[in-house]
């Protein structure tokens, strides 16, 4: 065909397209939604990475493939994958699904918008800022800005970096090179996201002070005082600390009013890494935990994580009511920020980030939030602590489990010890040989894909279980079943 | 109930859920899909923001609703947003949809894992690494690393800092107070996510030379020269040259070899944008655009914009080998990157990057390609560009249609000039009433949601059209509309 005429007819067909996605719909349906909730299937179907490559046949080739083939690769990944819906799977901060946010996410998928301007995100630009003042209001905030982020660690980046320039506006223009070296403050406890953006923004690891945390993770505020005036005898300018509520692998919540009044002291930016807790503020019952958390001046929250409302959707929230947010970021661009549009152009809410496209993150958890209400997140909320609760009282009474520490979170932290080992605990190599149980039942775990569950050493701490159930899906049954299957697989070593 | 009762039930009902799931399917399918793409409906259904948001009742109660009522929620959603899969939607460098890819994130979204660890993302981990190698093969490189990062504005920030700890690793630990001032050069064409990554990074926009453009938007590699002098007169130190491969606007191509060729010269990082032009280089008839682009050190490029992948999909490609992405960016928490796990340990990639959840992006590609080939992806390049020819060549015919220039690439760049200015070029108004017709047009085309097409001023030039086409559903009819509509609406300016 002639170059014109290939343009006569449209080069994708409509109906075999539908058909084509109707067909994926179907298979998503049975083999993702339904048998990956199904306690009868494997969480995961696990593969050595040299098999499964090969199995999956990865290559991408000159020739396209016949739908029935692109129709079994579809079966085949989802096969493959691990179920993190699947009422077995403890592994992560984020586990579950929900059927309103999956439909959510759907539409936002199909729709493909950029979150930048009201012009092609009309919906989005109003439901967002919807979303962030009912988030704002249970934080404490009449007032205030945010914007969604590609996840926390992008949020406690965006702390930093507003808190910064809030402090020093020439950052922007100028660099660091025009301030004096600046210190971060946050516990040792802290998620490694503090690290990594103090990096990423040209402050530097070594000007990341980490304060000292008590036996059970919170951060010491006079610890926190020691290390402000250290900073400053060091020559290094503090202005940013950064507390966690819900610390990721204890579940700690930092002393906020103590640290509020400490930096109030000293004139410091306060920021809440309420990433993993934040969701916390949707219960009457738990909510005091995060009491203090409005004297924050800046706070990261992600419902993705307790909320099962899907990855991403990580929320930057700040107290700030100045237009903060859009000078530290903005760049103006005229193709995209025109001035002369007709509609009132403060709806153009993209330029307040640091990206230009950016994914509609808002709509999994307002469609989830209309479906259930503020009621509903709250007894979601409450059904995590009721079930880490039940698990405490069970561990308890179970031989070779024993507590790192009792939670006051949803962070259930316990060593299981093997026949082999108990009543060893004065032996030299104990905690040695403690330390190869978790890896070894995990390994045999993943290999039998009954369910998944983390370890980690911490600190001097062995290498231990960190559990974790925010699915709404998971019933005392699945609960037991998983100390069950510990004993089962870890009682030969 | 009693707090424990609640557990001996699941607190969602899977049948109930499935049914909801499938609803919305059907309301997706038949809303945003088929009637998305009919050209006999709008392309947006405008609102002013006021109305929109009493319209769509968007405020977070206590009780939650029932189905129905969220279901019609989803209709109103979806009937309110833009339809960036219209084929009469011109307006931003994503647009069009492609079943297969949908199909691919709808997967990726039920599946909802984080691309970290091997452990919870195998087939995505393995899926990754391949989709990023064939990348780098179409830049001519036969090894090589990267990753996919939310979006080209991180992409590029990635390269600055990736190029920075290149040349002072001890940036990372001391920050830049323990560096030399450094200079970052780029065209002022170039996208602002290159200032916006300057000022994140905390080098500062002054730090940002803009290096001069010819007429075409290209980069001139003598005033390339010129600025590097200039820096280093001024105390910088010069170590990164971002050129772009696609302009956001004008959609040029820099001269890649003959700034390779200062980079060398120099010592310098040598980073392409082809957020936008890298697809280019799945054409054989067109890659010599990108000439040059394996001598770069790093490029982004964004398959969500002209392959119509959906947002968002940005990989970022490295040509070094020796893990320098991983030593940049990793701060190796021991409670995901467990060096005593069973399996191979390399496949745990996420230190790689600075987020820590991160979303599956090359699943959409990866299936794409797999339906159509790398030679289906070819012919869609290669029809973008078909139609722009066909509108250069309509344009050229018409009168009061006229281009800011030829374009070399997919952006169509032009004047509708209305009756009332025709032939009044000596007019000393004649470019400021110019410059309102566009928006004009804008506004009446917006609110008859017949079409979108981007407007913006550049440089000393008023306002003009820049209409790009990406989508494989556009045919003749769809251009021919296009001009024609562009004229009705703009006759009595
Ligand atoms: C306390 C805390 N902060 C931040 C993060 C980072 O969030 P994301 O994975 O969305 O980047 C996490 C992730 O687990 C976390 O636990
Ligand atoms: C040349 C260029 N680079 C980078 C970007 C940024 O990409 P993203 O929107 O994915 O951040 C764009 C976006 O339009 C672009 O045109």
């Amino acid at each position: 065909m002639a170059e014109a005429d290939l343009l006569d007819v449209p080069a994708l067909d409509k109906a075999a397209g539908e058909e084509f996605l109707q067909e994926a719909f179907g298979v998503i349906l049975e083999e993702a939604v339904r048998r990956g909730t199904d306690v009868a299937e494997k969480v995961c179907d696990w593969k050595e990475p040299e098999d499964l490559r090969h199995l999956l046949d990865l290559e991408l080739r000159g020739h396209g493939e016949p739908q029935p083939q692109v129709l079994q690769r579809c079966r085949d990944i989802i096969r493959y994958s691990v179920k993190t819906c699947h009422p077995r799977f403890f592994n992560q901060l984020f586990s579950g699904l929900d059927y309103h946010a999956l439909a959510g996410r759907m539409i936002t998928e199909t729709l493909n918008t950029s979150q930048y301007t009201y012009e092609i995100a009309p919906v989005f630009v109003l439901m967002e800022e919807v979303v962030l003042q009912k988030l704002r209001e249970l934080v404490g905030w009449g007032s205030g800005d945010g914007i969604f982020c590609p996840g926390g660690s992008i949020s406690n980046m965006y702390a930093m970096n507003v808190a910064r320039y809030h402090r020093f506006p020439d950052c922007k223009r100028r660099g660091l090179w025009a301030l004096p070296r600046l210190a971060v403050f946050t516990s040792k406890e802290c998620h490694y996201s503090i690290q990594k953006g103090a990096a990423f923004l040209g402050i530097g690891t070594d000007n990341v002070y980490l304060v000292g945390a008590d036996e059970r993770g919170k951060m010491i505020p006079a610890e926190l005082e020691k290390q402000i005036s250290q900073a400053q005898v060091e020559g290094a300018v503090p202005f940013f600390v950064s507390v966690t509520c819900g610390t990721t692998v204890l579940g700690a919540f930092d002393p906020l009013v103590a640290v509020a009044d400490v930096c109030e002291r000293h004139g410091l930016w306060f920021h809440v890494d309420a990433a993993w807790g934040g969701s916390v503020l949707l219960s009457q019952k738990h909510r005091h935990l995060l009491a203090g958390i409005e004297r924050a001046n800046s706070v990261a929250w992600n419902p993705h994580k307790m909320l099962t409302t899907g990855l991403q959707c990580s929320a930057f929230l700040l107290r700030n009511t100045s237009g903060l947010l859009h000078r530290c970021h903005s760049a103006g661009a005229t193709y995209l920020f025109q001035p002369d549009k007709f509609y009132n152009v403060a709806w153009d809410t993209g330029d307040k980030t640091v990206q230009c496209g950016r994914k509609v993150d808002c709509l999994k958890l307002w469609l989830l939030w209309k479906a259930v209400g503020t009621e509903g997140l709250e007894k979601r909320v409450d059904r995590a602590f009721a079930c880490t609760r039940y698990l405490v009282e069970e561990i308890k009474k179970r031989e070779g489990f024993q507590l790192v520490m009792e939670p006051e979170f949803i962070n259930l932290c316990f060593w299981f010890v093997p026949p082999s080992l108990r009543g060893k605990q004065a032996q030299a190599d104990y905690w040695e040989r403690l330390g190869k149980v978790a890896p070894a039942i995990k390994e045999r775990m993943m290999k039998a894909g009954s369910m998944l569950v983390g370890y980690q050493p911490h600190g001097s701490k062995a290498n231990f279980f960190r559990q974790i159930v925010t699915s709404p899906l998971v019933t005392r049954q699945d609960l037991d079943f998983f100390l069950d299957e510990i004993e089962r697989l870890g009682r030969d070593l």
